[in-house]
């Protein structure tokens, strides 16, 4: 590693004076540094070697960190990581205590916005140019932002709010997908613009501006009459340009002269102007520029081959309620899939690979707003939309799900996969917070299974609930079972589960984390305490009779769950407790009200004291052995 | 009224075999019935005044509602109403009891979807069209969509889709104007549409198209290439295009001739069409077509001459925040003011009056996602962002607020206007949740004043705050007093104000509800208990410590809000109670967990037991005479 070029970078200082040659080289130790780490310990692949070469010749054009520069999600931000002072710690990307996938502020100055949802780059831009232009300084403000990203609504509104700056560049990093391949016209519309299907056009208009005045007087009348329209149509981006956004491209974007060139012409020009460049995603791994979407984020792997390294066969409860929802689905033509550019990361991908349920199946694009009024409008139309969507993007959809679902009372099934810690993504995608924003919706029904034929039952029981809202979340979970059913049971909306009658304590576990109950269960035998254990099953409503009847016999109550306790399930129970007469003391366990940063999950949950010993230790700190 | 034609009007089908004339009469008719009724009763007169001609001829033309009719917003679907078996009702719209102001689907099969969000109407549409094509219907969809609801980017996002099916109508109604005047780019590129700029081009294009083949051959070869383009810009819309979505416009909206005529060509049409028309905000009523930003939502007026009925003069919540921020603003050069849409509506448009703030205030548009997201590169950059939305209407950037405000620690201001009950335009509108999902989220701070003095305070100590966001909610609210302070203080973070000290019971008023704790106070005093009564000024975070000492000597603790009891202010306070030994009983008071409906603030109030005796009598059912 001492012969490294890249080990000697330790700021975007260290490449100014390299050659080309010599930057092309630098972006090969990068490809292979980058594909080293991920190969290691699992990552974002594909985008990140795709940007190799816009990220160093965006370092060695502009005056980072001077020179703002934002990167949209921040998957493709690694060779940026690497530029900007972090290879020393690269190796401890994504780990518990290591720096983070994704640009985050607190970690270097050269990242200029923290990221991890799509779409906000060019919003945030806006108010760093904005800004400039108030305190009147002159330094560049740039976003890189995803054609996969352009398909959320936020980014149109930024583009709409554009000229309330003077000097603004955006750099579209058109790659043909978002993590699966980008959907939508707008998409189509790019792939256009990639085959300069005008350059004939523009040949015209040279041709007829080059015709002699006295040759045609109509002609030129009629020209100077269109001359609007003529600079409208004398190269593409049309679309851009009607919002008041120059346009500039498409260029290669590996081509690392072309960029810097490009780059350099219009680093002084004030204007909002937006460069389209050409990248391919997964660029110099071959496996992964022919499947894409498989390498967008990948678990440990052998390089040669591409095999994952996993020690034993495996099934995730994406799989599950996929294959769930497959079952239902064949049985009810009424049921329709909605994801937001997730297919395969929500599980609904087998469902588009039946033919017979393909016309059933919506990916939306990065667009959890639209993906839930469509599910509205569909619930209308007499369907039973099935909107799977992970729980920290489903934030973007709030006022969707409380104004155009639940106020109309519509029956639109909400899957939120990803709920709880989410592991090496860390914060920006953790799912803490679903309990506490979905239980604050009047009519909701919300729910958690704790095991995977549970989960099947409530997925059974979302299609069957007609009179609102019905939601279902799980943890990002592996699954060695196979003893799962067939049949499918509904479940009775509100109602706990018994799982075990102890004495003075009672544990309720919400979801997956009843696991944890039953492990606290086990060292709390060993101090002679017996819980009772139940499984909530549902977060809301709650049958609060029947949770009251339980509390007058019990001393102490814990609510564990994998979710922010301020807000959730513990919150409900606290409602219900501060109304009765001797109410049993409650002990909320889950996560903090804080952001949890990134890990394994169970090293974040060892971290929590979300573990067995935790838990117990929590309960036999209020209720000392023998006195429980 | 028995001359009426409008009366006799009982569904669409009353309209079908009337000739141009009448129709126009009817319009007229109509015309006359919104303004009157809005005269006295108040309500949204500008919009509806100007979409007579087109609710005219879309009942006309279509076979509502077997045909799909969606008006987005929906404070431009008077006429619709009136058109639709709701004439006997139309006095009755907005109070308490009667018609909703919007399109509500439990009101009438014709209104389609419910609205009062903006920027809704194409996704909805679009989940019925697709819904339609499944089961293989052949009705149509239409959306109705104002040019001002377009700077949504939700809207973007379902155009992007709009594919999906075959067959839409999507109408686009352009009067320039949101309640204030559209902004952005889109704005202008309608504009430009508008003036029909690209005609001599058409006559361009036809001419080229005439020269015969033997008089130029290169002009024709190249003009074969260029087949495409041509297409493209034969006639104007492109943007649309671009989405492929096809273009028709702009026809006159006043021209029921037109209209009819156009909707019949496209009706049977296979197609995804946007029909882009113009219209005049206020149509019809002189003071509103010079004035329609005033005369967006009208207070009860006459007729004659514009002037509004009021026994007093006032001064609105909203005005103290404006001028607060004013004065702050001009002190401290980092203030920056947002708002989506509504400069009036939120208070800002004295400081955009001013001509050395003006370059601090920024209207975004309806895009509440990139409101918050510009406020927080603003911060970024060092400002102090003061984003002013109203609380239903933030709810639309709750993932902004977590994702790229809170996790960053961004001191990023948030004004809730509006918040609590509304009132008229009832629960579309309603900000009952936003201390629920607020609170939710990490790091944030959340204020609600009790008053105008300490709404000053709270202003001044949120520009103050540099640890991260906070937030600001006070209700709509009129309010005499003259006794407002100059001086400011910073309020002490998380800390409540004694107001009184009592005895046993202890209420906690949460902001304006303070007074109806008092007024409690008044009604308790009667049965002999006298309550300790406290302003709780924050609602996160709390001084637990402070709270607890206080919860020692009451054993009653009732929390007064206008927020939803579920995960609101009581839910904070119920979690503090859970955890105590021997807790006070609690009484959560405050909005139910169910959508509240619409009606004057105080007869809302009434029903919910939000008054000084509701108050009192909920406290005496827990604590009878002489055991409190």
């Amino acid at each position: 590693m001492t012969t490294s070029k890249l080990a000697n970078i330790s700021s975007p200082k260290d490449i100014k004076g390299l050659s080309l040659k010599e930057l092309e080289a630098l972006a090969e130790e990068i490809r292979a540094t980058i594909l080293q780490q991920v190969s290691k310990h699992g990552g974002h692949l594909s985008s990140s070697l795709g940007t190799v070469e816009l990220a160093l010749a965006l370092h060695y054009v502009y005056d980072t960190p001077n020179d703002i520069l934002i990167w949209d999600v921040g998957h493709q931000a690694y060779a940026h990581k690497l530029l900007t002072g972090r290879y020393e710690k690269f190796s401890t990307m994504r780990q518990y205590k290591g720096i983070s996938g994704y640009p985050k502020m607190s970690e270097s100055p050269y990242d200029a916005f923290g990221v991890g949802h799509a779409s906000t780059s060019i919003s945030a831009a806006l108010g760093y140019a904005v800004g400039r232009d108030i305190a009147q300084k002159d330094n560049q403000v740039i976003a890189v932002i995803g054609d996969g990203s352009m398909t959320g609504g936020m980014v149109f509104e930024a583009l709409n709010n554009s000229r309330q700056t003077k000097n603004l560049t955006i750099i579209l990093n058109d790659n043909k997908m978002s993590i699966s391949p980008s959907v939508g016209a707008f998409s189509k519309y790019l792939s256009k613009l990639s085959v300069k299907h005008n350059r004939s056009l523009e040949e015209l208009v040279k041709f007829l501006r080059s015709i002699p005045e006295h040759v045609g007087g109509k002609l030129k009348e009629l020209m100077e009459g269109s001359k609007l329209a003529f600079e409208n149509i004398s190269n593409p981006g049309q679309f851009f340009r009607d919002l008041s956004v120059r346009y500039l491209g498409p260029f290669d974007g590996h081509n690392l002269q072309e960029l810097i060139e490009t780059l350099k012409d219009i680093k002084d020009m004030q204007d909002v102007c937006l460069i389209h460049i050409l990248t391919q995603k997964g660029k110099g791994y071959k496996l992964a520029t022919t499947n894409p979407t498989k390498w967008h984020g990948a678990d440990p792997f052998h390089i040669e081959d591409g095999s994952v390294i996993l020690e034993k066969p495996r099934q995730t409860l994406t799989s599950v309620f996929g294959k769930t929802l497959l079952t239902l689905a064949r049985q009810d033509k009424k049921i329709v899939g909605i994801t937001a550019a997730m297919p395969d990361g929500c599980g609904l991908s087998i469902l588009k690979d039946e033919p017979e349920l393909a016309n059933r199946i919506f990916d939306v694009g990065i667009a959890e707003e639209h993906a839930v009024t469509f599910a509205a409008g569909l619930a209308c139309a007499g369907f039973t939309p099935v909107v799977a969507i992970y729980s920290s993007f489903l934030q973007r959809a709030y006022d969707q799900i409380v104004h155009d679902v639940a106020l109309q009372k519509l029956p639109v099934v909400f899957i939120l996969d990803r709920a709880g810690l989410v592991g090496s993504d860390g914060p920006t995608h953790h799912g803490a917070l679903d309990l506490s924003y979905l239980r604050t919706i009047p009519d909701i029904v919300i729910m958690a299974p704790s095991d995977e034929n549970e989960m099947r039952d409530m997925i059974y029981t979302a299609t069957q609930h007609k009179e609102g809202p019905i939601a279902l979340r799980y943890p990002r979970a592996i699954t060695y079972t196979n003893d799962i059913r067939t049949e499918f049971s509904a479940l009775p909306i509100g109602k706990f589960r018994m799982v075990r009658k102890g004495k003075k304590v009672l544990l309720i576990g919400v979801g997956f984390l009843l696991a944890k109950c039953l492990d606290a269960a086990g060292v709390l035998a060993q101090k002679g305490v017996e819980p009772t254990i139940i499984d909530a099953r549902f977060i809301k409503p709650l049958d609060i009779e029947a949770y009251k009847e339980l509390f007058k016999s019990h001393s102490i109550v814990a609510t564990v769950e994998d979710n922010s306790i301020t807000g959730g399930f513990g919150s409900a129970i606290a409602e219900i407790l501060a109304e009765m007469q001797n109410p049993p003391r409650l002990i909320r366990i889950g996560l903090p009200d804080s952001f949890v940063g990134q890990g394994e999950i169970d090293e974040l949950r060892e971290e929590l004291g979300l573990t067995g010993q935790g838990i117990a230790d929590r309960i036999l700190s209020k209720a000392p052995t023998g006195s429980a």
